[in-house]
């Protein structure tokens, strides 16, 4: 049976390019980026090439551009750093109640140090959300279990209105390589961005700082990443992330190729009279998020794996909790119990979602259905 | 010219097995660990058969094994994490001046919270400099700079007479797989190491925390690794370390091989008039820093790398800064800025020792000396 991965929100396969860099890096130049000598300076050049590549993917500085681990540990560096840079010019932080628990948690943790945090639910509270004592503004460009796209160039023009001093972070992590994304053009004031969802490895990720804009560093040590991610940089991980990046199709191809995906696999699942499509037609085309009602999210993610297909019921990292971000979209009981995300990368072709689809219309027939 | 690489205190070139663990994980098993279907299975099965190697390489349990990416922030976790959990307790923390930059920076921003934070430079102040209100004792238990071993056991009975609540950190960065560290038996609390040290990739790392013993994260966001440190975890690094450990020599031969190469290198630097050997005969003798008189360390440095070999003028992460554990050893000026440190792996022979050494002469005869 061939494999069929229908999960590229949680993560993705390696490309061919990133392993292979990889391989040189760890076999040839593995010498330390800090270390004074050649082997310490080749490091450090494999190092900055990447910096660059990146910059000039994001239509940013090289200055601007710094390496963390990964997603999670960038959106902590943004949330606690700006928020430790600015804490003194006021108290309320604002966000929405559906971003990454990295996002979440680190607000809650806010919360108990008491700052004030206000979660939005729709956009159309933001403007009230900001005022003038307000920090930061964090929220993601596109949601993770939904492919919601939220409104970038709005949330800066209302920042800008306020007149308050507030840090504006993007959660790009879903987005970053997906849409066209350029913090300057859009007003971001800090990104983030993580190697393994565009076929990069796991262990590496991107935070982009506007220059002239100052957070606090989480960890404190050596000189590395100008001391905002001290450390010996996972030099295999970032040439990796480096090649992923270099190896992003056109992105209006792309987008247009994942445009065509995403309405075949919508056709053909609306035909099956109990499936109720959760993400609308203005959510980012690389995920559809659905429910099959009466048959709950992990049955049918079994019933999927044993046919070597995988998708997810919402979030890795929630791993079956029940779902804040459908439950903030005011879905029933119902349908948040039988959600499922399919999430597709350039690996993927219609035939896979032909066999998805078959299989859930065999699950549909075979599985026994709560009430 | 044959590439002699004599800085493995720096980082270390990754052995093939990892390389080839990783190629696997990259390529067949890159699922999310968190993910619920099977290839979320095989990657968290994977993730768990390391924490079993590495917590039977400790004789800990696997429970106590944390996963980080890094020594860097695997030093920040524990310092910051043991004093958020305690700091109701106590106030005072005791360290030695001649920590790694992420112990010594970490424990600069805890004073900057209030902290008080004792530096001891010899562990015969230890005694009295905890008290019953202490609430964490750092120490390396080999310092990267010289290779001194420091006294871990007198340590854990120090703090067991002083009947406070201190929780004992130990970074074994240097030390892991290199002299044997049981953590129970030697009564540590915390214990971190990094991968790239031992041959493994660099971006991950080890966090032993005793069962029991409680710290508060320093990241925020998903469930993994029981919220120590959350976020996806970077599996290719991760099992490349669990290579890395399964491929560590039997220690005590290990150890037996480096004593050859340290008195074989001694005998031939003692030979040089100007050489002034700075890690004494009970040092870790994976390492040895000495000086050549006259000659600064950079001089040297780009002197040998133009023959192809690759030594330190002491911690890379310090980069060029005057080394504070020279400094705090009481040598010389003259002798810290002509300080070198050349540190072994299992990949050295002595023929990279007679290379190292024709080079010192021919530096010695050919370089200005400075007064």
């Amino acid at each position: 049976m061939k494999e069929i991965y229908l999960d590229n929100s949680a993560t993705t396969k390696v490309c061919q390019q990133a392993v292979e860099k990889m391989i040189e890096i760890m076999t040839e130049h593995y010498g330390n980026p800090s270390s004074l000598h050649k082997k310490g300076y080749e490091a450090q050049k494999e190092l900055e090439a990447v910096r660059k590549t990146v910059a000039d993917f994001l239509s940013a500085e090289k200055e601007e551009i710094y390496f963390t681990s990964g997603g999670t540990e960038g959106n902590n560096t943004a949330v606690f750093g700006a928020v430790g840079a600015l804490k003194r010019r006021g108290n309320r932080i604002v966000t929405t109640s559906m971003e990454h628990s990295s996002v979440i948690e680190s607000m809650q943790k806010l919360e108990k140090d008491g700052f004030e945090v206000i979660y939005i639910n729709s956009f159309d509270e933001l403007a009230n959300a900001v005022t003038k004592d307000t920090i930061l503004v964090s929220t993601m460009a596109v949601n993770n279990e939904t492919g919601f796209i939220n409104p970038i160039e709005k949330v800066r023009k209302i920042i800008d209105k306020t007149n308050s001093p507030a840090l504006f972070h993007v959660d790009a992590v879903q987005a970053f390589g997906k849409i066209p994304l350029k913090p300057k053009k859009l007003g971001i004031d800090i990104l983030t961005a993580s190697s393994h969802k565009i076929h990069g490895p796991k262990g590496a990720g991107i935070l982009y700082l506007r220059k002239g804009a100052r957070i606090i560093p989480l960890h404190y040590g050596g000189e590395q990443e100008k001391k905002i991610r001290p450390g010996t940089e996972p030099l295999p991980n970032i040439c990796g992330m480096g090649e992923a990046v270099k190896n992003l199709p056109d992105m209006n191809k792309e987008l247009q190729f994942m445009h065509e995906l995403n309405t075949y696999c919508r056709e053909k699942l609306k035909d099956i009279s109990n499936v109720h499509i959760n993400s609308n037609e203005n959510c980012l085309p690389y995920i559809i998020n659905f429910s099959v009602e009466g048959i709950k999210s992990e049955t049918m993610l079994h019933y999927l794996e044993e046919k070597n297909i995988y998708i997810s019921s919402g979030s890795a990292c929630a791993k079956g909790k029940k779902s804040h971000v459908l439950t903030a979209m005011g879905l029933s009981d119902n349908l948040i119990n039988s959600a499922l995300r399919v999430s597709f990368s350039r690996y993927n072709s219609k035939s896979d979602i032909d066999e998805l689809v078959k299989a859930v219309i065999n699950a549909n027939n075979t599985l026994a259905k709560i009430k």
